[in-house]
């Protein structure tokens, strides 16, 4: 099999009113519908979660995150260990990221807060030594020691990861800088995008693909410019990163402006960004791949994702709970809320029991597979609106 | 179905040489072969397991505490959720203790500490404010909302919680008291037995059967009487309770003195303790069924049970293990053990993953069943001196 056979991405439907799409996308790891969720594992563990209760709830792909794995246990292990497929215990398509998105983040402040624009009420240490035309040095977040990435170690490291689906290295643009500075980083971005599919190429065994990233923050002519960069290039996929505005509205605008020029053949996915709104709105300009950490963090708080619910969520720990014996959400079919009441998981939450939030971790992982089961079944059928009037209130 | 037909103790399997045997033990929620584990859901949660998971795990039984439950959620809520087995969506036997073990060792001392005998390196806050006659009054560790436990009250509380197996209360004589305390502990024990028995029948409804406590300390003339005691009157099961000493060799002897005197026919459990070797000495004294906290609790900690490991188990946080490629124990058949390395156990421990502590949860539950498994074939073809080479060291 050759390395063009092994990866494919096909539209199967076309939304005859917006951009939204299904599509079938193929990796080594296997096949999935798009548009698809895909879970953050981390540190290679998708918190709370076993890889067969990842499946169970219905999930297809998953991520990992190549800054926090170089740091702990680092490539070379995971290398000597087979890989992370092998290594973490998930047969299925994986991704990885760059890296970047988190030294930058952790450079200028919090990654969601800069990604959607948030004020940032504290100040966070600075771990960002140097950005220089080169990469990136920056220390460690777990012990003080001096990293460099560039393009080509970004590629290397993620090379040794073993991921299906890679990503150049870029500097995430934060939103609290001027349209000169977005203009410049992105510029470097596009160099190390060249750099990134150029060591990709030097080592391409056909196990790995490579997303090229636009970005150009809230900016119309510089994100054009930077979809047509991408487009131009040996990507095999898209994906939207840097900063999407300082709302809501804004971050769909960014996105419908993609929309416009992004590559229409190759897979698009939008960085970090996954509530059930969301969803509904970037899958209308053309999303084929969510991803964000939100399903399992909020359940670690006791948060659990209802479809229809308003503001898309209710708080388990609430008093309200404590002798509801209903299932958290009485429409989902998931093992959690097959199993266990809501006055049960309340009383976890409450005594500080760990299965509580492994229990919602689960149904929130669910809700978001049958919330991206429900998208792709509208867009095949054009009942984008109607479905979403179920999921969003 | 009348009661009695629901609930049933077979012998089936004497081993020639001790008192070590098999048997069948029914309850309204299924049988059980004996000698078996009880794992410890203390808050109604076998700290992080999901009931599916304990049971892919090869569990059988569990146990719940009624002194943590009866502080919160509190034992009518959880009636009105239709009992423990429902509130927890375990369906198998299920038992709970009386409440008294936690109550007299929060006053005393850390429950473990004192039955086994080790001095305290540290003061507790003493929760006991007064044991009469009558009962005991306490405070509530989470909010010092006062409490009073009676025998009555204990058995009202765990007919609330709906447990097949139920537990008369007793004053849980601590170590480090002389004969004489021991034996006006004992003493009263006996008389809040028959008041525990008296209530219990009053409320009897056919669910539920009660075990008779042993008490006596270390003293053979006490266990004697205390043994005497419980098989004179009209329980259905004995347990063995109080201080066992202050080592092994004094706790394997305090256990083997009462298998002389103790019920032979009825089912006997012993209180809190489960390592490989206590298990195989006990069972030799004719024990049926343990609990203890220690697989789960050592899991959290990094601790993996190891059949034939020095000292039985081994710590995955050691550094050893980061580029070890074997599973956890190659000989076990567990979920973890098939799916995982030590090497991905040992990363997931070092950047704090919580999937690293419910992995080795269900290794170390699993092992523990796979040991109960080797008992009872062990006994069943007189090769218990054989096994127990195999499992410690």
């Amino acid at each position: 099999m050759t390395s063009d056979k092994k990866f494919a991405f096909e539209i199967t439907h076309k939304d005859p009113n917006s951009y939204a799409r299904t599509g079938r996308y193929s990796t080594p790891h296997g096949t999935i519908d798009t548009p698809n969720f895909i879970f953050c594992g981390t540190k290679a563990s998708v918190k709370g979660l076993s890889p067969q209760q990842l499946r169970e709830a219905g999930s297809d792909i998953i991520l990992s995150n190549t800054y926090h794995l170089m740091l702990s246990p680092g490539p070379d292990l995971i290398a000597e260990m087979g890989g992370l497929h092998k290594f973490m215990g998930w047969d299925g398509p994986m991704f990885t990221d760059s890296g970047g998105f988190q030294i930058f983040s952790l450079g200028h402040g919090g990654v969601a807060d800069e990604i959607k624009g948030r004020p940032q009420g504290h100040a966070r240490p600075k771990s960002i030594l140097k950005i220089t035309e080169e990469g990136a040095a920056f220390r460690s977040y777990l012990d003080g020691k001096h990293f460099f990435l560039s393009p080509e170690s970004a590629v290397d490291i993620q090379r040794k990861l073993g991921a299906d689906l890679i990503v150049q290295l870029d500097e995430c643009t934060p939103y609290h800088v001027d349209k000169e500075y977005t203009a410049r980083s992105m510029d470097m971005s596009m160099r190390w995008g060249d750099r990134s599919l150029a060591e990709w190429k030097r080592q391409d065994n056909g196990a790995q693909k490579m997303y090229g990233i636009v970005q150009g923050g809230v900016y119309a002519d510089l994100r054009k410019e930077s979809c047509e960069y991408t487009a131009s290039r040996d990507f095999f996929a898209t994906a939207i990163g840097g900063s999407l505005g300082s709302h809501k509205e804004q971050m769909y605008e960014v996105v419908a402006m993609c929309s416009l020029w992004i590559h229409p053949d190759r897979p698009v996915h939008l960085l970090g960004i996954g509530s059930f709104i969301d969803v509904f709105s970037n899958v209308r300009s053309g999303i084929d791949t969510f991803d964000c950490v939100s399903p399992t963090r909020i359940a670690r708080h006791g948060w659990a994702l209802v479809k229809g619910a308003p503001k898309e969520r209710m708080n388990i720990r609430n008093a309200q709970y404590a002798r509801d014996a209903d299932p958290v959400d009485p429409t989902c079919p998931c093992t959690t809320c097959k199993n266990h009441s809501r006055s049960y998981i309340h009383h976890l939450f409450r005594v500080g029991e760990m299965l509580g939030m492994q229990l919602l971790s689960i149904h929130n992982v669910a809700t978001m597979n049958r919330l991206m089961r429900d998208v792709r079944q509208a867009i095949k059928t054009n009942t984008l609106d109607g479905v979403q009037k179920e999921w969003v209130v």
